[in-house]
């Protein structure tokens, strides 16, 4: 059993582009809504507070991603988030997207927790730190 | 007790502008994800069915919209919708959107059914336009 | 010889929909674009420093659109935008927007200086105002 | 001197994010203009021809990004397009992107010609393949 993050979504109209297919800069926001979701599950603290109120983001700083299938109007995607790597500011997060059994595609992000303020790198707070790493052990002892 | 469809999604950081409220063209697409999955309930056809299979499309030809207060991300959006009018070939969808008891904004859109070979109207098919009829009636009276 | 303010631009493949046309909260994004050259244009400030050093924003309160004829990928589209009225706090703005000589749609914006800080309407700074009056009535005299 | 194509954009409202920064997908989208404007300056085919009446595309199957620096609302883009590859259906692209001197992001796209009926791969034909081996020469002589 997968201890994986794992949410779905619907491929909507305003996803798709004249081919008919999830244009793909849309696929990415998919993949951002779900990692909204887990940012709030895992690492406790909502996108909101983490932004609006601790004046932090989350940028992406390198981004690698293969597109193995299209997807279409009314699939429904199933999305799920590995943690590949816990830095000292940043994160390595491996997001898998299928459909029914078909792969879609896979995004590996690198994240760095950002201040806002100054533009700089801000370690992980111990608290948020300890639990990413607890999710990461979960998912390979799973 | 109101028959109106409702539905609820959050607001995401993809929606959200500079000034760190939901950027008005993207309440638009949240009105549209609703009505797609109106159109799946009421009418009975999938948004996937009417533009793939069927090649009809459902244009807005004219949008009114008012803002009343601002959304921000993590704020969840409760929409609702409600037929005002059916015509032979177009629709009146008002759409109605809160946040806890607070009103956000109000969409009233005009579409009309369209052929997408021809780019003509086409009069709804009798057995939807039935629904929409008794769809709208169930709200007067509710 | 109309002073109109007028900027073009082309439907990108990033605009359109699976069926082929520019969708329709991306036509606002376009809107918006030119609004942004216009601001810097006839009020003389950029968005950037509006935003950003000012704190202030122009949100869209009310928004009035008709789609007479679709757009499609590689259209040029001509915008051109005329100020319909000045209020204390406030600006009304018709969009019309054309391609060869077929309107495409048009967009009346009701749009409140505000303060981000605050929240509340900022009424417009006195340069301003006789800036956007000397624009709105130059167009009516030409 | 380069033979390298470019194009300049501006960060445009619609293209920020609550951090004020362009938003990352949106980044992809500037990226996609330039690609547009690419393909018909060098392969001589305009991105309406190649949809819509040769129901062909250009599907992203393979992306590798780093973003250095933000780009922010008002920020001029300079975008430079390199073929790194050209396959029997494939094209390597490498797009990097400045402003002023700093260098903000670079994306390597991996491209294949796809028939929009059958989803295939489709070679390139031969004109097309001409013009893209010159235009890589070019540069490489540059």
């Amino acid at each position: 059993m997968s201890t994986r993050f794992r949410v779905s979504y619907p491929v909507r109209f305003a996803h798709c582009d004249p081919a008919g297919i999830a244009y793909y800069p849309r696929c990415f926001e998919l993949c951002d809504a779900a990692i909204e979701e887990w940012t709030e599950t895992v690492i406790g603290v909502s996108r909101s507070t983490l932004h609006l109120d601790m004046h932090l983001a989350l940028p992406t700083v390198d981004l690698r991603a293969g597109f193995s299938a299209p997807s279409r109007l009314g699939d429904w995607l199933d999305l799920s988030i590995l943690v590949e790597h816990v830095g000292r500011s940043s994160i390595v997060l491996a997001t898998d997207v299928t459909s029914g059994n078909e792969t879609r595609f896979a995004v590996t992000f690198t994240q760095v927790l950002t201040c806002m303020k100054t533009m700089r790198p801000k370690p992980w707070p111990t608290e948020w730190r300890e639990r990413l790493i607890s999710f990461a052990k979960k998912e390979t002892s799973a």
